[in-house]
């Protein structure tokens, strides 16, 4: 839809004045994480993951990696592509990843640290299907993918784009990397994660964030740009297009986040101390085969631990056990010194209720347990099968209303306001009393989407439930999006990229070099 | 709504099966809590607490109160009502009341802590009006409260009942409290909050209660059965009715939370840090009564900050603040060795995804916060001026879900699965094995309301969002409601006290004996 046919679009719109919303920030959270595993649970799940990979070891599709494991010191069978390493390999392998590390948009302003007390929220990544209130359900395509883009980049609280938030299925498969990454790098200013299904892409992605940033393939390394995510085809098989991706990220130094799907009951046993095991087994197996690449290597420990519902086989997400796995996932990465990611998903088909509330569990879950990436944390519907222009506005909401709890309290002297208090007396009320007026305009987080007006107020006003404010809303966003700045000169060259890398793989194929 | 007219309503119904729920389990919380003021920012709340309650002091409006804190030591001011106490007394006062205690209804099975790591969930309180979706908006009655009592009666999640969860605006309000007690004592066999407004209220409740075990009063002391709630009229003032209420409810052993009033910006001055200061005083006011009048009666400490909207003074629910007041309103109460309530509120007008967010970040803060009791966990909406049936179900499920995120985990060797891992292998599926199959009914959480249907299913079953399953639920939940046994000489005995004393009102007034 154009800004036009929005502008004329029936909807009841707001108010014509900017969106309140929270300013950019790095939001760090410096509670301390909460446990679900006792110490000496947390050592059998350690002890189990390593006996997986010494005594069932990881199906690896990608001859190239399995050799290079071989030559690591790992006990290869290449008749089955199973590869099964030692615990002590793969510590020493682990360890040698970096507890923290920082990646650098083009806008180094937006740049993002990993690990420590960091939290970052990226948009949702991969949905084939797209939906809103007022144009339905459809096919994803570019104009919603570039849609989805301006709304994250309209949203402080967004740090990140997830991969390809919407898959554009009007876009051809072989290609179709080089326009999300060109609309990304030009439509946003923010770090985002690469297609890293092959090589190829992966190093398109690395190529055309070196010239946004006006930088060398060797300054790109010692500085990462982006990331990907690696999904492991759980139970314990890493398949070739993404293995060859993680090698080459890895190699060129860019970030790389090891991520289990690890759907309890489908894609491992139906108990949790089972499921944390092989997430645990895959997620190092993955780390490790980074770091024997190249030491060092910007590198996550991924979780995407729920279950599913066993009457119907279909995926559940902010469960009680998702939430309780996203803080036990916590204290393995701990474990471990690995800056940690997870997902903050639902399984609402709509955004009600039970989008909300399912979210905020999966949400806490991932603060508490002291989570650096929560992936997906805008606009994920229908389990991840479609990216909803609602939920983004919903999903921002949640994270500000986050990122402000976890902002520190300010406690001295002049705070406690001892001369209103005697001021204003027994049974009296704050409104007007000095204090409270030279602080109300900032005292309080200002909401994005809550509407707090008494039952009238709210009923004259439209009766307008919180969706159909977030339909509201996220137009309101994309009338006032714009397009941060890109020296002309950058923008050509990455033009020129992407029509030159068209034309050869129009003509022979996306292949390898 | 008779069963009747329910069953001929157009609605449509889930199957005629039972809804399935968690069974009763006393709900503890070994997490460790989480902490937003540090050491030294906990001393200066304390610190200024206590400054407040002996510069300023606060007002409490029953004379008798005054005189029994006078004769304590405190100095009170008989011409303003203000009474000011040094720390030293509050200190001495508070250090009697226990840090836990038990409340014992009818169905001793259905006794609660209060303290440690118990957590207890209670309907709402108070609402003059009623929602649900079937019948709209209307003022409160005696059969919508006896059909929210149904509700709570079937949900093994809510623990105990709130202060008349609708207020019945059809009964009159000199005797309305014995046909409330009355409903509460047959239709549930619960723990319930008495109405503390006036002594003779507190007193007929304790009297019931009483009836109901089929013990003395002098029992009832040595083994509570009540709870009420003082709310302090905030800023720093008891009002006559409800300190009258107080004083009753210690004198006779019965347990009394206060719970001081305070949203932030009205209430208090506008900053979490004044607002905790004056919550403290307040709070640890009340307590010091209770335990000046009977050492060791049961007592909790109560908070309920949060904040408004700056623009319009309308109060807002389940905000960062609000999030981080209860966090650390239950560090305050721990300091004091006390037992901890407070409240998973929220602001919106309607059973939506802001219902839910709101009610889920006080819930976490409540939870993270340790606290013993989460009052009006269930049904509150429109900023407790409606109960609502669909927020009932709501809740519902939001509350069993944190209790099974509350559950330790089993890790085992059994658990882990190791040959389940080894049938499947790389790339397969566990739906089939032994080690499921021996563990999928009960493995996972099976929620009340969530839909984790496909879309196509989703669609196919009619499209209804949580809030149209709510309506499905509380129909059935009625339906299949079934009054708890009750010997037949305590109802009797119970049916001709509130006889007695409804003709004994009608004749003399309410007033005090």
């Amino acid at each position: 839809m154009t800004r036009e046919r929005r502008r004329r679009s029936g909807g009841r719109r707001q108010a014509a004045d900017t969106v309140p919303q929270l300013p950019w920030r790095h939001v760090e959270n410096h509670f301390r994480p909460m446990e679900v595993l006792r110490p000496e649970q947390l050592d059998a799940v350690h002890d189990y993951s390593m006996r997986i990979l010494e005594e069932f070891g990881i199906e690896l599709m990608n001859a190239e990696a399995r050799s290079i494991l071989e030559g690591a010191g790992a006990e290869v069978d290449h008749t089955t592509g199973v590869v099964r390493m030692d615990r002590g390999l793969v510590e020493e392998a682990i360890a040698r990843a970096p507890s923290t590390f920082t990646l650098t948009p083009r806008n180094r302003e937006r740049a993002l640290d990993f690990g420590g007390h960091s939290l970052n929220f990226t948009t949702v990544g991969g949905p084939p299907g797209v939906h809103d209130c007022l144009r339905g359900r459809r096919t994803g395509n570019h104009e919603d993918y570039r849609d989805l883009l301006r709304l994250a980049q309209s949203l402080n609280i967004i740090h990140m784009i997830g991969n390809q938030p919407t898959s554009p299925q009007d876009l051809p498969p072989t290609t179709r990397h080089l326009d999300t990454y060109h609309s990304t790098l030009t439509l946003t200013d923010r770090v985002f994660m690469l297609t890293a299904v092959g090589e190829q892409r992966a190093l398109d992605g690395i190529r055309m964030a070196a010239i946004a940033r006006g930088e060398t393939l060797d300054q790109l390394a010692e500085h990462p740009a982006a990331m990907t995510v690696i999904n492991v085809n759980s139970p314990r098989r890493f398949d070739d297009a993404l293995t060859e991706g993680l090698m080459a990220m890895a190699r060129h130094g860019q970030a790389v986040t090891i991520t289990p799907f690890t759907l309890m009951g489908a894609m491992t046993p139906v108990t949790l101390a089972a499921a944390l095991a092989q997430q645990n087994a895959e997620a190092l197996f993955g780390v490790a085969l980074t770091q024997i690449i190249r030491p060092g290597a910007p590198v996550m420990y991924g979780s995407f631990t729920s279950n599913v519902d066993m009457r119907t086989g279909a995926p559940a997400f902010g469960t009680p056990e998702n939430t309780k796995a996203n803080i036990a996932s916590g204290q393995l990465a701990r474990r471990y010194g690995l800056p940690y990611r997870t997902t903050n998903a639902n399984a609402s088909n709509v955004v009600d209720a039970q989008a909300a509330y399912e979210t905020e569990m999966a949400l806490w879950g991932a603060v508490m347990g002291g989570a650096n990436l929560v992936y997906h944390a805008a606009g994920w519907l229908e389990g991840g099968l479609t990216a909803s222009f609602e939920k983004v506005i919903l999903d921002a909401e949640l994270l500000q209303s986050m990122a402000e709890t976890l902002t520190p309290l300010a406690v001295d002297d002049e705070s406690f306001g001892l001369e209103a208090m005697e001021e204003v007396g027994p049974g009296g009320h704050f409104f007007g009393t000095a204090h409270t007026m030279e602080r109300y305009k900032t005292a309080f987080y200002q909401p994005l989407l809550s509407d707090w007006q008494n039952r009238e107020s709210w009923e004259a006003a439209g009766s307008r439930d919180a969706t159909q404010r977030a339909t509201d809303i996220w137009q309101q966003l994309l009338d006032q999006y714009e397009e941060p700045a890109m020296d002309p000169a950058v923008r050509e060259e990455l033009d020129a990229y992407v029509a030159r890398r068209r034309e050869r793989i129009q003509s022979e194929g996306l292949g390898s070099e």
